[in-house]
């Protein structure tokens, strides 16, 4: 299943890359597959994998923060892997072109 | 400001890619730089241009669903420009490496 | 059709509720249906009505934080109207039993 | 700490009220105090007890669709408890009056 992660902690300035870089390098640590983006991060396996990963990431960010805000979306279907890269493929077949996909270009 | 979108289609059989990509022309016929991921796009814009697209895109799909659910998250600061890649290369800054911020690598 | 609000401000310390009392004004002003919850408020309206009361509630906290993320989720069903206390009636109804469904019972 | 839920079921038809009462009758039974409304429920709990009820809607649905989209909201505040009302009557205490509070007044 895929998931999108957003953790955004409050109380601490609004700069919060610092806290960000934590808990990327907790999931780059993983053996899960992820995209970073400027909004959030995608993370592709099971339920448990997923919960397990975000739940490290909140902690280790909840000692820095007095508030957190963490939002997890699990788009689970039966039939379908490698999702993370096959939803954009299929996508770029049915318009017949290529997409801006990357972070940096 | 960023603003990361997900279109949800309800009552349309599960298999939405091609819904998808119809909004997702939408988007590139803009202006507005955007990233589109497996799990949703993220845009760049000031707020009316932002919430211009994303009504084009739930109007279109509407056409094809009973029901959308329809998700933006827009990520608000005073200061800051180019953040969709700026974001993301902070935060490789800070932790000193390159993230995997591709849908496909 | 309902939305879901959630203005979150950033970088003005985690105590948010006399800017979300701010927000809630504004809401509470208009002519629009609404349910204030401990999470968020969920509004029942057309499109531009939503979007104009976010908006106007948008830039009341944007003029104390210097960072907001704003999170809109519209369920939008082609059929049905006065859905903020039909969704729940319907789903009582479906449970044959009453649920917790006030902040402050 | 907070979390909002919502699960939204694809490729089952637009009708999802039947399964969303499945999903209510396992947070009814649990011991955590909730919130049931038209757009989602909010659950009071620690991490654990929040992620195992979460995931039991989920399991619960997912037997009867092929598709499903859950979203999981968590607010986590080191010194607070008992939100699910508190929240509300600090807000309403702010701007000194009364808030639409319920589903069904």
């Amino acid at each position: 299943m895929l998931a999108y992660i957003n953790i955004t902690p409050a109380g601490t300035g609004e700069e919060t890359k610092e806290l960000i870089a934590k808990a990327v390098k907790i999931i780059e640590k993983s053996e899960l597959d992820y995209q970073f983006t400027s909004m959030g991060t995608i993370i592709e396996g099971e339920w448990d994998e997923i919960i397990f990963l975000v739940k490290k990431c909140h902690d280790e960010i909840k000692t820095f923060a007095d508030r957190i805000v963490t939002t997890i979306t699990i788009d689970d279907r039966k039939d379908l892997k490698n999702r993370l890269k096959n939803n954009v493929l299929e996508v770029e077949y049915a318009i017949g072109g290529n997409l801006k996909t990357g972070g940096i270009t």
